[in-house]
C-alpha cells in the first residue's frame, strides 16, 4: 500500500516527533525509579513534576491537582469509583446517586452500570438529535442522594460539545461533584477548569499526540477519592504503582505542545473539516451530517449514508489507503449499533450506515481532496450491491 | 558526576537496547489503535498478539491466559480484587478468606488491608529469620471460607525465594486459587506456571529491562475475575482501556530476551553477587547478610551494618556514583522501618542499618571491585559520627 491517509484521530493520534524526542532520554539513560533516593531516582522524579506542571498549565489547574494514570479509562474509573466508594452510605438515600448521559464513552457508561450492580442508582440523561443533554432535566433530576454528575466534554463519535460551563454551574449550585471525560476535548478546546466549574477531568495522552498507556485525572483541591489501585502509595496515595516516567514525560510535552499549537491547529482542522463536510454533503446524495453543525469538535466529521454499511465503507476506504472509522474504536469490533447514534434518534439501520472521519494536525488539504475524490465512488459502488438502495 | 554504577535493579532496570529498538516503530509510524479496523489498527493488533505469545512462552502459559496491565501493581490488584469481588458471598463464611504473608509487596499488602475494610478476613502469615513462610502453618490456616492464597515468588527486599511449587500444591489440593507476585522472580528464575501449580502470576516489564507502565497478569484458563477497570471491554473484558502498544511490544521483547539470556545472566549475576557478599562480609566488621545465603535471587545482596543509618549510606554511595537502596523503592521516602526486615526479626534500629545492592545483566566485575573499594570506607566514616558505634 502506497498512500496512507490517517483520518481516525479520535481513535488515536500519531506521536508527535517533539514528544518522542522528549521521551527518549527517559527510555534510555534516565531510567531511574522516581521513588529512589539516588541520582537516577531524583532525575526521574524531577521529570514527573515538570510534566505535572505542563499538564496543569493546559487546563488551568494547580500542579498538585494532577494525578497521573494509565490512560483515560483509568482516569474515568478513578473519578467515578473513587467518589462513589466514599459515598457508600448514600446508597440508602433517594437516588439517583450518579447522573450521567446516555452518550458517554464506555469507560464511564460501563463503570456506572457496574456500580448499579453494587446498589448505586444511576440516571442516564437522554440527549436531543444533536447529542445535547437537557439542562432543565439535569436540574430536575438532582436529588438529595446525588453526589456525582459525570458528563463528557465532547462526544467521541459525533463530536458534539456540551455546555460544560452551565452543567458545572448546576452541579456547583447543588454542591455536587462534577466530573467530565474530556479525552476528546483536551488540546482542541480552550479549557479552564475553574472558569468551567469542573471538579474532575479525565485526560488521555494518546489522543493528543502523546503516547498510549498514560493519562491524567484533574482532581480539584479538597475533593477526596478512594484509591482504586492500592500499593506503594504513589501519586499522593491515589494511584499506586511505579510511575510510567517516559509516558508521563510524553504526556507533559504533548500538553505543552497542545497549548502552544491550539489556535493554529484548530484553525487548520476546522478549515479541512468544513471542506470535507461540504464536499461530502454536496457530492453524495442522501448523505447526512451527524451531530451539531457548529457545536462540534474542530476535527470531527461524522456522516451517515442511506443504504451503505459503515463497516464495508471503512474496509473499502482502507483499500484506498484511507484510515476511517464507523464510530468508536472501542466498539468497532462488536458489530452492535452505536449507543450514541441510537441515543440521538437514528434507527439501527441508519446507525449502521455511519462513517467517522477525524482530522489531525498533520492532515493536508491534498489529503481531503483525495478523500473527496474517492469517497463518492466508494459509496456508489457499495450502494450498487446494497439490497436497501432503490436504484434510480 | 563521572562514574555512575547502577546497583538498584530491584527498583527498576534500564531499558534493553533491543527492547527499545522493538518499541520504536510503535512509537512512530505504527501508531494505530488495535481496536481499529483499518491497516493501522491491524498492525497494532498483530503486535500485541505477538507479544502475548512471548510473555506466555516465558512462563509456560497459553497466550489467552495473558492479560496486559499497566504494571505489577495493577496486576496484583486485578488478581486479588478480581477474585475477592466474585467471592463476596463468602464474607459470611468462616475466615480467613485470603491468606498472604507479612513480607509481601505493598501492592499486595495494602490491597489486602483495603479488602479487610470491606469485610474480608485476611491472614498474614509470619516468616522465619530468612523470610520463609511455614508450610504447615499455611495448611492449618486454610478454612472453609478461604478462596485465595497470595504469596510472593521472591522478596523484593531480601531476595528470599519461597517454595512456590509446594505452596501451589497445598492450594491446589484444597481447591483454592493461588496467586503469586513474581515481579522480582520473572526473568531470573525458571518459571513454569503449570509445574509450579500457579493459578495467577504478576509480571512487571520495567523489572526485566522492559519499559515502565506495562505489565501482565497470567490467569489460568477457567479462573474467573471481576474486572476492576471497566470500559470498552479490552483484554477479554478483564482490563478496559486502549492498549499501550509500544509498552506491550517492549514487554514482549523483554520476555523473549529474558528467556534467551536467563542462564547466562543468572550465571553472571550470581558470580558478581557472591563476590560482593564475600567482599563485604569479610572486609567490614559487624556486617551481616539479610535473607537466605542460597535460596535468594541471583542478583540480590542485602546487608545490615551495626550503627549505620541506611539512608545516609545510600546518599554517601550516591556521591561516589553508586546507586543503591535501603530496601523497597516504594517505601524509601517513608522513613519507616521496613516491614520485611521487622518480619524477619530485626529490631527497628537494625532494620534502619540496611543496604540493598541489586545487580543487573550490564554490571561488570570492575564495578563490584569499585564498590568493594569504596563501601568499607563509607561505612567507617558514618560509624565515626554515629552515637551508636562504640569506638574501639
Amino acid at each position: 500500500m502506497e498512500k496512507r491517509i490517517y483520518l481516525d484521530h479520535a481513535a488515536t493520534t500519531p506521536l508527535d516527533n517533539e514528544v518522542l524526542e522528549a521521551m527518549l532520554p527517559y527510555l534510555s539513560q534516565k531510567f531511574g525509579n522516581p521513588s529512589s533516593l539516588h541520582s537516577f531516582g531524583r532525575e526521574a522524579h524531577d521529570a514527573i513534576e515538570d510534566s505535572r506542571k505542563k499538564v496543569a498549565d493546559l487546563i488551568g489547574a494547580k500542579e498538585k491537582e494532577i494525578i497521573f494514570t494509565s490512560g483515560g479509562t483509568e482516569s474515568d474509573n478513578l473519578a467515578i469509583r473513587g467518589v462513589a466508594y466514599l459515598n457508600k452510605d448514600k446508597i440508602k438515600e433517594e437516588g439517583p446517586h450518579i447522573i450521567t448521559s446516555s452518550i458517554e464513552h464506555p469507560a464511564v457508561l460501563e463503570t456506572c452500570r457496574d456500580l448499579e450492580k453494587e446498589g448505586f442508582k444511576v440516571k442516564y440523561l437522554k440527549v436531543d438529535r444533536y447529542g445535547f443533554i437537557d439542562l432543565e432535566e439535569l436540574k430536575e433530576t438532582i436529588s438529595k442522594g446525588t453526589f456525582l454528575i459525570t458528563i463528557m466534554f465532547a462526544n467521541n463519535e459525533i463530536g458534539t460539545i456540551q455546555d460544560i460551563e452551565k452543567i458545572g454551574k448546576i452541579a456547583k449550585d447543588s454542591g455536587i461533584i462534577f466530573h467530565t471525560d474530556a479525552v476528546q476535548a483536551v488540546g482542541k478546546l480552550d479549557i479552564d477548569v475553574r472558569r468551567l466549574n469542573i471538579d474532575m477531568l479525565s485526560i488521555s495522552a494518546h489522543k493528543i499526540y502523546g503516547p498510549k498507556g498514560v493519562g491524567a485525572l484533574f482532581v480539584r483541591e479538597g475533593i477526596r477519592l478512594k484509591s482504586i489501585q492500592t500499593g506503594g502509595g504513589h501519586e499522593r496515595g491515589l494511584r499506586s504503582g511505579t510511575e510510567n516516567v517516559p509516558g508521563i514525560v510524553g504526556l507533559g510535552e504533548a500538553c505543552r505542545l497542545a497549548k502552544e499549537r491550539m489556535n493554529e491547529d484548530t484553525l487548520h482542522m476546522t478549515k479541512l473539516r468544513d471542506k470535507l463536510i461540504k464536499g461530502v454533503i454536496e457530492n453524495i446524495e442522501e448523505s447526512y451530517l451527524n451531530g451539531h453543525p457548529e457545536k462540534r469538535l474542530p476535527n470531527n466529521a461524522h456522516f451517515r449514508f442511506t443504504a451503505v454499511e459503515g463497516e464495508s465503507l471503512v474496509l473499502s476506504l482502507d483499500q484506498k489507503g484511507i484510515a476511517a472509522s464507523t464510530g468508536s474504536a472501542c466498539s468497532s469490533k462488536k458489530l452492535q449499533a452505536s449507543h450514541v447514534l441510537l441515543a440521538i434518534g437514528l434507527s439501527p439501520v441508519e446507525a449502521h450506515g455511519s462513517l467517522r472521519l477525524t482530522l489531525g494536525r498533520e492532515n493536508t488539504e491534498e489529503e481531503i481532496d483525495y478523500v473527496l475524490d474517492v469517497l463518492p465512488d466508494v459509496v456508489k459502488r457499495l450502494r450498487e450491491i446494497s439490497p436497501l438502495w432503490r436504484k434510480k
